[in-house]
C-alpha cells in the first residue's frame, strides 16, 4: 500500500532533488528593506518573517522537495510568531512543497497525542511530517506513528543528531557493547518494518546528522527501510562528500536539510531588494542541490 | 547568592504547598456552559481555554505554588491556542503564581537558544521555569541554563519520566553497570553544584515521575541540590505515600504536579455553573495539597 515515503520518493524523482530548505527565520540576518533595526514588536516580527519566508519559498520551490520550519524561531514571537508559521505552512502547501515541522516534540502518551494532532492532523499548524524526540520511549512516540498512519503522513525520530555533544546520551555504550542510538534504531525498525510502502520504505524515518557519516552507515544497517532526514549540511560542517553513506543504491533513502547555508546566503548589505535576495537564495538552493545530486547519483 | 530555587522555597513556605496545578486544557472535559459540543473553531477553543484556565487559576491560587501549562494542549489550536496560553501566563502572574511551561524542548545549540529565549526571556510566552529534554546532550541544554541564570529563572531537565515506557531509553544499563538516567543525573549535577543558591539548591531541577519512587531515591543521591518536578501524581497512578523519597528532611526539594486530578475533578454533568466548577477544582487542589503535606512534613 502506498504510504508517505512513496509520496516523498515520487517528489524526489519528479524534482530531481532530496534537498530540504530549513526555514529558521532570524531577524538579525534579515535585510534592512524587510525590517527596521532595533526593538520590534511581535506583530512586526511576524509580518517580516512571513514576508521573508514567502521570498524563500518562491526562490527554492523548484530546487527543493520540502521546507522545514524550525519551531523555536517562531515561538520566540509567541502567538504572532506561530501565526507567521501557519501562513508559511499554507503558502508552502500552495506551492506543492512538502512541509516538515522541525518540532522535536515528545512527551507522555496523552500529551504526545495532542502534539501529534497539532502537527499531523488537519489543523492550522499541521504539515506533512514532524520530527519527534524518542527520549520518553515508545509510548511517547507511538501516538505520532498512529496519527501519521491514519492521515497518510510521516515522521522522523531523532536517532543520531548533528550537534557536537549528541554523543553524551546517544552514544553511550550499553552493557552488551551496543551503542544507545543503535539500540534505538533497532527498536524503531521493528515498527518500521510493519509500515512499508510500495518502495519498501516506511513512513517512520530517522534524523541522522550529516556531521556523522560513519554513524550513518551503522544506523542504515539497523534501519534499512527508514528515510533519513539529514541536518547539518552546510553551516554545521557536513559536506556533500560526507553524504554518500546516507543514500541507498538508487540515490534515495535520505533528505538533506540546509538552513542558514541557503536562506542566509550572501551578506546582508548586498541584499538591497527583494529581487536580489531571491537570487541569492535561489542560487544557493540550486548549487546545494547540484552538489548533493552529484554525490547521491554517482556510482 | 539568591537564585530561583530560593524564590521557589520562599513561596513553598509562604503557601505551605509544593503542589503544582497542570493546565492541560482538553475541550472534551469542559462543561457545556463553557463550550458548545461539536466542531469548534480555533478562536472559540482559545476563548474557552482561557476562560477555563482563569477559573482554574482563581480556584487553585491559594493552594498551589505554581501552575504548569502543557504546551501540546495549546499548540493543537495553532496561533489561537498559543494566544490563550499567553493570556493564561499573564493571568497566572497577576495572581503571583509561578509559571512552569511544560514544553520539553531541546534541540541543537542555536535552536535551543531560541527556545530558551521564548520560554525564559521576557517575551509573551515566557514563564519562570521550563521543562527541557536533554536527549541532544549538553550543548542542547546549556542555552537554557545560561538564559535561566541570566534572568533569575529556572528549568527542569527530564531525568526519569513518569510514563510506563520511560525505561526503554532512560533505564538502559551502561557498560559500567550504571543506568543511563543516573549517568545523566551525574552529568547534570556537575553543573548544578556550580549554581547553588542560599538554600543550597540549584536553579537546575530535574523531572522525576511520581510513579518511580525507588528510582527517585537513586536520582536524589546523584542530584542532591536539584529540585524535582514530580508529575504523575493522581491520574497517572502515583500516590501520596509514594512521594516521601522525593523530599529532603525539611519536606522541601520537590514540587508535585497534578493535572487531570485537579482540573477535571467531578463529572462534567455535575458542573453546571462557574461557581460549581470553581468549587470542584478548589476542593481537589486543597485536598491534594493536604495529602501531600501530610507525607512531606511527617517524620
Amino acid at each position: 500500500m502506498k504510504n508517505f515515503a512513496d509520496v516523498l520518493i515520487e517528489e524526489i524523482i519528479h524534482k530531481n532533488s532530496v534537498l530540504v530548505a530549513g526555514l529558521d527565520p532570524d531577524l538579525q540576518y534579515f535585510p534592512d528593506f524587510l525590517i527596521d533595526s532595533g526593538e520590534v514588536s511581535n506583530q512586526k516580527a511576524s509580518e517580516a518573517i512571513y514576508h521573508y519566508n514567502r521570498i524563500v519559498i518562491d526562490a527554492v520551490a523548484e530546487h527543493v522537495v520540502a521546507v522545514k520550519p524550525q519551531l523555536a524561531y517562531y515561538e520566540v514571537y509567541g502567538s504572532e510568531g506561530i501565526r507567521a508559521l501557519e501562513k508559511t505552512i499554507a503558502y508552502a502547501k500552495s506551492k506543492n512543497l512538502i512541509v516538515i515541522n522541525d518540532a522535536k516534540r515528545g512527551d507522555i502518551g496523552s500529551t504526545s497525542s495532542a502534539y501529534a494532532k497539532a502537527f499531523l492532523g488537519n489543523g492550522s499548524l499541521a504539515g506533512d511530517m514532524v520530527t519527534v524526540n524518542p527520549f520518553l520511549g515508545s509510548d511517547g512516540y507511538l501516538p505520532f506513528i498512529e496519527e501519521a498512519g491514519r492521515n497518510g503522513k510521516g515522521l522522523f525520530l531523532l536517532v543520531k543528531t548533528s550537534n557536537p555533544s549528541s554523543h553524551e546520551v546517544q552514544d553511550v555504550k550499553l552493557e552488551n557493547g551496543e551503542l544507545l542510538y543503535i539500540k534505538m534504531a533497532d527498536d524503531i525498525n521493528k515498527i518500521a518494518q510493519q509500515t512499508l510502502g510500495e518502495n519498501n520504505y516506511s513512513f517512520i524515518g530517522a534524523v541522522v546528522g550529516a556531521t556523522y557519516p560513519m554513524e550513518a552507515e551503522k544506523v542504515r544497517k539497523s534501519l534499512p527501510s527508514s528515510i533519513f532526514l539529514v541536518p547539518g549540511f552546510g553551516a554545521q560542517g557536513g559536506t556533500a562528500n560526507d553524504l554518500k553513506p546516507f543514500f541507498d543504491a538508487k540515490g534515495l533513502g535520505a533528505l538533506v536539510s540546509s538552513s542558514r547555508g541557503i536562506i542566509y546566503n550572501g551578506s546582508k548589505e548586498e541584499k538591497k531588494t527583494e529581487a536580489v535576495l531571491y537570487e541569492f537564495i535561489a542560487k544557493a538552493a540550486r548549487e546545494s542541490n547540484d552538489k548533493i545530486n552529484e554525490v547521491r547519483l554517482s556510482h
